[in-house]
């Protein structure tokens, strides 16, 4: 019997890029605020627009996407799902042409039971055909065709609209 | 109204890199066989092991993608196209990462009306959605749910299940 399809989104649901990104911003950028206010609401909505210019930067530099951590729990989950679910992995890469070899990288480091195959690097996430996508857009969940959950993140708190997950263990919850 | 999704194939449908193999064989690999022998089969059929070997290496050396010739009329089909269609293409680059980047500067040189947000880089092609896809890879036409049409190329010739166009004016002709 064929599995079912499980598509994962890269950041922010198997790597910790928010949480990259906030320590850059506590340890560089002289906010004078504390690391957990960078849980309570988007950078978008706390930052300047200098300073979101500059973060913007940082992403593009070369490195940026190869060192991220793990969002805990991400790698033993996604290996147990694997024996139940066909998972790929989708990520909105193009936007950031640099990052191509080190998100392929970054995978093949802590995701090496995900085949080559299996890995798809795109813009508009409509394109995905699968049965589940674990997303934190809400836009990514907006035209997929099957079922979607939302991933918990500081900038997608206030959605409503799809059914959210706080962590790995929830997914488990939902999936295994 | 949304237009219809038109997904693409990038090697063999918009680049001619098997042309750009045929050449590199015929000059580099002494066979004593002409250039139109390469285009009545395929290079597994006509290349001993070891040459096949040979242009694997080639294939995957940094550079190769970057500079393929166009197939002809593929660019001002597709711009006409893309006025009916929304255009994605899709190209299973993830089996030579060290492509990544020549493919997508590639499409920004040559199809540059194009959105990043409209390219994809992934492996199984099963993993698409959308209502036509040009391909020369039968087994990727085999996964699609919409309609396939398969672009002729000298490694699918004896293929007989699926909607075969010869060249960019027959694609014209059907989605025109």
């Amino acid at each position: 019997m064929t599995k079912p399809r499980l598509i994962l989104d890269q950041d922010d649901v198997l790597a910790d890029t928010h949480g990259k990104l906030a320590d850059i911003v506590v340890r560089e950028f002289g906010t004078g605020l504390a690391r957990e206010e960078f849980y309570k609401m988007s950078f978008h909505k706390i930052l300047s627009s200098d300073h979101h210019q500059r973060l913007y930067k940082i992403i593009q530099e070369p490195g940026f996407f190869r060192d991220i951590p793990l969002v805990p729990n991400a790698q033993e989950t996604v290996y147990e799902l694997s024996k139940k679910y066909e998972i790929f992995v989708a990520t909105a890469a193009m936007e950031f042409p640099n990052s191509f070899r080190e998100k392929y990288d970054w995978l093949k480091e802590h995701f090496d039971f995900i085949p080559w195959s299996n890995i798809v690097f795109c813009g508009d996430k409509s394109i995905l055909n699968g049965n589940y996508l674990v997303d934190d857009m809400p836009r990514n969940l907006k035209t997929f065709t099957g079922k979607g959950l939302l991933f918990n993140a500081p900038h997608n708190l206030e959605e409503r609209a799809y059914e959210r997950v706080m962590n790995w263990g929830e997914i488990a919850n939902h999936l295994l």
